[in-house]
């Protein structure tokens, strides 16, 4: 099933990866384009969106919901489900025929729209019946995200920039610890090359990699004040408010809706018919609109004092990776597979940010790029991860109406559900370490591109989807990119990127090469013989044949060579040769696959994941995070301002330090409710306080676990070892805490009356 | 002393920090700019460079390169600096004598130029007689840096872009590691708050900083063909090319030589003559130039679709931090003081830019703004560095001619060489830190900016120069920047970046305050009542005394607002009301104390600092990086391809990987010899060998230190815990290793010959 997708011919063409309105648009959900992948940018999605929110705070019984996190639908809610399943199922069974009997190609592309639309109504449809959360309430929490400064919006006293988000003190420490983690679990557990490159790109590295011809979005602006409109969203509002009028018929709303649908499809030139056609104007200012420009999404600016150096912010990372393979390669002793790993900034200069940190234009990514030969994906890793089962939400399965399910990653592979061991490992990978940090795992699914959302090069993709308000955004993206990123750039450059491969037996090979007579060469073209030669040194052995015929003919060769200078060559300039040569290796263009992770997206999901309220009482909100990525480890609290208990305070804090334990010292004048109320606002995960028991010998302190508020009792000695070892995982609350210290009575309830 | 220096008016006017040829230059030694502190950038630096290079390869005796480390001169080298210190003191009486006589500001200019001169020839003959390191050679550090991929240029199969460079895996380890002892050093250390902000800043933010007006270079162009050249640059290269002439008399020369000494302080227009008067050509075409351009240093682009919103690159890190101030001090609970720390890309368009890492187009920077009372810098941690002695070379000695000198920061405080303790603070705890990674302490010294070096808003400015091959490079500034930064942006902003200030005893003040009737000025203005009332909430005391005494005399008040915008306000639109208030608290503008490092330069100092070549084996090169920084600490090598080495190695992987230890397996074919000189190239501090004597139960493995080269036989039970320990430096290997392990005699250099 699954290579009969793949067989679809693209009808995307060649586009660059990320590239957005210009591909077409296949996936259903509510799903965002990740920073840096493969895939597309999604078109419908404001609307969707506010229905969304509202459907998303209201409640739902517990059981419901939980069943929803398991993919598991209530039988009562199949019910519902069924007829629109078997539409999607009918519609995709109608491609396939339609493909298998090579149908004109405008049929199965309506095929495919109607499709894509029947796939959007089914997934509307499971999100809406399944809240991920019926407890959360997004305001409540960018609230606290605000208030304790996790981040915000950049330059907020000069009225802020739409897209560009400040990470605050919490905020800056769990994303450092996020990444130490990202670092740890990828680059120091598999042995990668990490690299960190430079953030301006000159042009012809963009232009190798297509983003400066393909990675755009229509746009149009108001004649009159400039103002600009993605022009996708403002057809689709358009059509959409004709729709409701009561005085449109049923025929043109099905009009309208058919456009809608064509939309992603559609080209500059049927756009901009859609726009004229029904007259859009400004909905801000009702001025005329000017035709569609194709709108680079990346920054632009000059290199050097000259002005003639055109370069780019990077829009990603990877490029940074490719055009250093070489010399990584040569690091890795010229041996394949290995995975290069870098994590940096890039930017894109969105038409329409929003969605907080979802949709930004200056942004984090962490990227690998797994080198490998392409007829081997095998991973001697492998067999670790697969056992593993992960929520799989396959391409055919989505072209039959089927909902996603588990499946261990060792029939995925074996069933080429996916298409190599290697990109099933760092599929597993990417779960593992997702969860580690946080992610709620019933709300994390494995989503894969359909034929016609792939770039032609890929030839698998999956993406790792997190379910938030927002509806399932795509948080990684893991392609299997096949040799085209080193092609390209090899060919822009002449540089052969590729690595040598020992043949199991060494063969002989005709051989036919040009030797320049250096002397004669030189003395005829000065110096211009340098250029001339390098170019004669990359010659293809056909272009070689014809000199030698040119020579045997009596005649001379014209040689193109420096970009459109020409010399006629004699038989005395240069000497073609002929023979035999044993070789023992072969070049191969290496495969890359490329797990790219939004750095910003996960940091979001995983404060929605681990937003609380505190049971009986709705005021105190909190942030569980795991202690991996908490920005603190531990607070210390004196009960009172006592001077007695300082000297206590300050050895806790030296003790922690000793043990590299991030802590805070609250001596502000706060209950001691009020104060563990602060600190679970901001996720520290442990606190120790200093009380008056604490003065007497052996002294002793009170450790407290945020999630479940528990309190011990236990000595000051070793207290900052076993938060040590707590945060670090070796040691766990319920089964290394609870059992082996006396529980300290004193409820925090009792006291939250004084806060 | 100092205060007299202080005192001396600031002949640079209001200066941007970092301003560069604009602004004047004052020190004498090769010294760069850093990446961002309040110094400018050195003029006179490429010919003096070239001339040092030749002079830094030269072997000079070990005793007297280790006595100029210790800054101890000679004394027969004294002998020939002496009238050279005498030449540079002599002139700085005359300046003061200048100041204090209030002469004319052209003769103090022209004796402040005439210092700078004489400083720079005492510096330049101390430099040439005391080179840095006898033994180092660039040419084979940076072969070594290249080949083993620690950064290389950006791009380099395109061609290459000047002043980029990427970070290898080396090198992004060797950054990484870097930085996490920065966070550890500062930010954890000293609890301050760290932040990520945004890279694109709109322009009003630069414009408010002084950025946009004065972060400019002089150049001129190449009519025909557009090549760019710092004017300041080109003309003491034309200069001095015509000294050198045989033709030219003594008179022109010494005339030439004085154009060169006031380059410095020239203006645009000053310069321009120059440049025509001397009908100055390009040095490469011999083509006509144009005049001088002032040249903005930032890079420029273009926020969003319209293209309206003019954004730069930031030029450094600390502008986001002063944009933030009012959530940092909310943060920390209205409390001063406080310290924020940012670590992060910046960008410079260099207009030339050189020296590999040392002056750069991206960088990354790690600054600090520790924010605290005007009226008391008073740090309660001094007294934990007051007895550390630092190399100063203070202003004061700078014109007396004198050399750097250690000094007690207690001292230097108390005799106000260093203005506050908290400054004194920072400097002490910079110095820490850069020993700590491995900065040679005898090539690290703190140079006081002269008064005239310094933006006129600073009070006192000390950099962390550290001597390389390049000569002093400036790596670290720390200023004192008083109130300026935040005073700018609540101008530019209209809001109070201020913090509260306790009172000691409450006070009752006179109070004058207007009440705008809402709804009066509603009906009146419509929309735009609610400016109107913003520029009314803003108002100084002086104006709203205005207000009164205009409606006292039966009149109108005429406000403007928004910019530009006038009304004419009746008495019964607002209500001026007087009155006393008992106040608690009162308003500061905090300080800003500014602890700035550039990351590049540092690491830069760090590889020459700890490149080594083995004795009696000179094709062995090395880096002796200390473990904190090392890419990776510990190295695994099966002394053969044997397969009973294999369970062994793999355990010891794990062992290492459990305990944290970054590492590498090496079981590549070469010699033992032959890879131990791999792993020392790459810094790796520890290795551990599995040989045949490993198989044998208790197995046990060798353990070898890369500096000393010694081996130790150890079990391998506890040999990763013991790896941990060394890297993190809590045992040593003389002190802890080798008293408790048996010597493992097998010398590398009987495996060389293998290699």
């Amino acid at each position: 099933m699954l290579q009969f997708l793949l067989a679809l011919p693209m009808l995307t063409g060649a586009t660059v990866r990320c590239s957005s309105v210009l591909a077409q648009q296949h996936s259903q959900v509510l799903r965002f384009r990740l920073c840096a992948s493969s895939v597309r940018r999604p078109v419908h999605t404001s609307l969707v969106f506010y229905k969304l929110e509202t459907n998303w705070g209201s409640k739902k019984v517990r059981e419901r919901k939980l069943q929803s996190l398991r993919n598991i639908m209530d039988p009562t809610l199949e019910e519902i489900l069924a007829p629109l399943r078997i539409s999607v199922k009918e519609q995709g069974d109608l491609v396939r025929k339609l493909k298998e009997t090579s149908a004109p190609e405008l049929d199965i592309k309506k095929a495919i729209a109607e499709l894509k639309a029947r796939k959007k109504v089914l997934e509307d449809k499971e999100l809406s019946l399944c809240p991920a959360d019926a407890m959360f309430d997004r305001t409540r929490m960018e609230d606290l995200l605000k208030r304790r400064f996790f981040y915000d919006q950049s330059f907020a006293i000069y009225g802020g920039i739409t897209g560009q988000f400040d990470f605050g003190p919490m905020g800056c420490a769990t994303k450092t610890n996020f990444l130490q983690a990202w670092r740890r679990h990828f680059v120091l557990e598999e042995g990668m090359l990490e690299v960190d490159c430079t953030i301006l790109t000159p042009e012809p590295v963009l232009k190798a990699s297509g983003h400066v011809d393909r990675f755009a979005d229509l746009m149009v602006k108001d004649v009159k004040n400039g103002e600009c409109f993605r022009l996708d969203h403002l057809i689709k509002a358009h059509l959409e408010k004709l729709s409701t009028d009561k005085k449109t018929s049923a025929e043109q709303r099905a009009e309208y809706e058919d456009i809608i649908i064509k939309l992603d499809g559609m080209k500059k030139d049927e756009m901009n018919a859609v726009l004229r056609r029904f007259n859009m104007k400004s909905p801000i200012t009702g001025n005329d609109l000017t035709d569609a420009i194709e709108f680079n999404l990346m920054f632009s600016t000059q290199i050097g004092p000259s002005g003639l150096i055109k370069g780019f912010l990077r829009p990603e990372t990877a490029q940074g990776i490719f055009v250093n393979f070489k010399r990584l390669l040569e690091f890795n002793q010229g041996k394949l597979p290995f995975a290069a790993a870098q994590v940096g900034s890039a930017f894109r200069n969105e038409i329409s940010p929003r969605s907080g940190l979802i949709r930004v234009r200056e942004f984090q990514m962490a990227e690998i790029e797994h080198f490998t030969d392409p007829t081997d994906k095998a991973h001697p890793k492998f067999v670790s991860v697969k056992d593993l089962e992960l929520v799989l939400y396959a391409a055919c399965d989505q072209m039959d109406g089927k909902a996603a399910q588990p499946v261990r990653l060792g029939d995925a592979v074996a069933k080429k559900l996916i298409a190599n061991e290697t990109l099933a490992y760092f599929l597993g990978r990417i779960h593992l370490f997702l969860v580690k940090v946080g992610i709620d795992p019933a709300r994390l699914r494995f989503r894969q591109h359909m034929a016609n959302e792939m770039a032609h090069y890929a030839c698998d993709c999956w993406d790792a989807e997190i379910k938030t308000s927002y509806g399932w955004v795509e948080c990684v993206g893991c392609a299997d990119r096949s040799c085209f990123d080193l092609q390209q750039h090899s060919k822009a450059t002449n540089v052969r990127l590729v690595s040598e491969k020992l043949l199991p037996t060494p063969k002989t090979v005709d051989l036919i090469e040009v030797l320049p007579q250096k002397a004669v060469l030189g003395k005829e073209f000065k110096k211009e013989a340098k250029a001339i030669m390098d170019t004669l040194a990359t010659l293809p052995e056909s272009q070689i044949a014809d000199i030698e015929k040119a020579f045997e003919n009596g005649g001379t060769f014209s040689l193109t060579y420096a970009s459109g200078k020409q010399v006629e060559l004699r038989k005395d300039m240069i000497q073609v040769k002929r023979g035999k040569k044993t070789v023992h290796v072969e070049e191969v263009i290496p495969a890359v696959i490329e797990p790219s992770f939004g750095i910003g997206r996960i940091l979001y999901s995983l404060f929605e994941h681990n937003f609380r309220i505190r049971e009986g009482d709705e005021q105190r909100t909190f942030l569980s995070l795991p202690p991996i990525v908490a920005p603190l480890k531990c607070s210390v609290l004196p009960l009172s301002g006592n001077a007695e208990f300082a000297p206590l305070v300050s050895r806790l804090s030296d003790d922690l330090r000793l043990c590299d334990i991030s802590h805070k010292v609250d001596d502000s004048g706060g209950s001691i409710g009020k104060r563990y109320a602060r600190t679970d606002e901001i996720a520290i995960p442990f606190g120790i306080t200093v009380d008056f028991d604490s003065l007497k010998e052996p002294h002793t302190v009170t450790l407290r676990e945020r999630d479940s508020m528990q309190q011990v009792r236990c000595p000051i000695d070793g207290v900052a070892k076993l938060v040590r070892d707590l945060s670090l995982g070796k040691k766990t609350w319920t089964a290394d805490v609870v059992p082996n210290y006396p529980k300290f009575e004193q409820q925090e309830t009792t006291l939250a009356p004084q806060c």
